[in-house]
């Protein structure tokens, strides 16, 4: 069973939004584990703050070093593994760096929120930035939650066939053929008469034209 | 006040990542509604199935048209706007792309699951596909939930203070420098002197050549 573990201010929203659908299943059928460890209970102060004012002035608040270092301490040892710090600054993340990710057998991630966590706690946990994407998020959470999504749906066992991974966005090097179900004919317009032929061998090739078509027209770069 | 419409077999999903935090607040305080349209309400069969084996044959099931096409039919005509559809095969979602669309009024988003949505209906809604990086997520929820969270923390009024934009990575093209706040030392790694100077001249200057060291460092491409 993979361990994914989550540092967060937010627990609540790492467990609710995989409590749906195909990694609740997943969960349920002991593939993965999810947890969600609570920063704010390492606070050290009365009023649970885990924030302070930035060294050197500057708008808003800074995540401190000690309630994340405890958080991270309080992981059993059989639990620790790569630590993954969410933050538009690192690594981006693809679907090679999910399939890599998918053999580990432990993986910490870390969210940030405010203005962003003290350095010298990230230098602490030798922690791996990653980012989804060139974006700025409200928090960590949700880059969390689509890194854990990408990652577990890889695991062996989670989702049902084999066969759907060769066939997705990005498998090959290339985007996915449209796809098209029943009817036939919707609001006057016909599925492709080549999917109906029955002809196995014209509709792989037809798929595959139509892939490559697509990358062209869509991700010219992801041919080079 | 901004209206994010969403089109998903899991509303529930959508529903609770917007009700931790900043967001949470946003919607409390008017400047953002965020609502879940059920596509499965809309089915018309007994078993309220939302989808079908594709044409062609292959693994997976496809989404069909007619309950998407009847879920966008269902939102009042002053809640209709761009509909943007999650796709791993769309445009990559920016920062850019977030402050354009932090300027409409209503965006509508459909998410997908399976191994598709029927091709047809994307066609007959027009829809923009936005990618949120290229890795495959087990749907377009998450990506959704990205693309609201970073477009409705740049709505005026969600976030406090117009200053932390300014500060933030991408913002002016680099990553943002590190920050510290107390204790001074932590775990034998002491702030930089500099911060605790009271120099504002000297940090702000400090803080724009720690900004262009680190965008060299991890992200060179920025800076081209």
């Amino acid at each position: 069973m993979k361990q994914y573990t989550v540092l967060t201010l937010f627990p609540e929203m790492i467990i609710q939004a995989f409590s749906h659908s195909i990694l609740a299943r997943a969960q349920k059928e002991n593939h993965i584990c999810i947890e969600a460890i609570d920063i704010r209970s390492f606070s050290k102060n009365k009023q649970k703050h885990v924030d302070d004012y930035p060294y050197g002035g500057g708008a808003g608040m800074v995540m401190q070093a000690q309630p994340i270092y405890d958080a991270y301490q309080s992981i059993p040892e059989s639990k620790k593994g790569r630590v993954i710090y969410l933050s538009p600054q690192g690594k981006t993340f693809t679907q090679q760096l999910a399939q890599e990710l998918a053999k580990e057998e432990n993986i910490v991630f870390l969210c940030g929120h405010y203005e962003g966590v003290d350095e010298r706690v990230l230098e602490q946990l030798e922690v791996e930035e990653i980012s989804i994407g060139d974006f700025v998020l409200t928090g960590g959470e949700i880059a969390a939650i689509a890194v854990i999504d990408a990652v577990a749906r890889l695991v062996p066992g989670v989702l049902g066939k084999e066969a759907s991974f060769q066939e997705e966005s990005f498998s090959d090097g290339l985007l996915e053929y449209p796809q098209y179900t029943r009817p036939p004919v919707f609001m006057g317009r016909a599925v492709p008469d080549i999917l109906l032929s029955g002809h196995h061998g014209n509709i792989k090739k037809w798929r595959k034209e139509q892939s490559i078509l697509r990358t062209k027209q869509k991700r010219p770069d992801l041919l080079k």
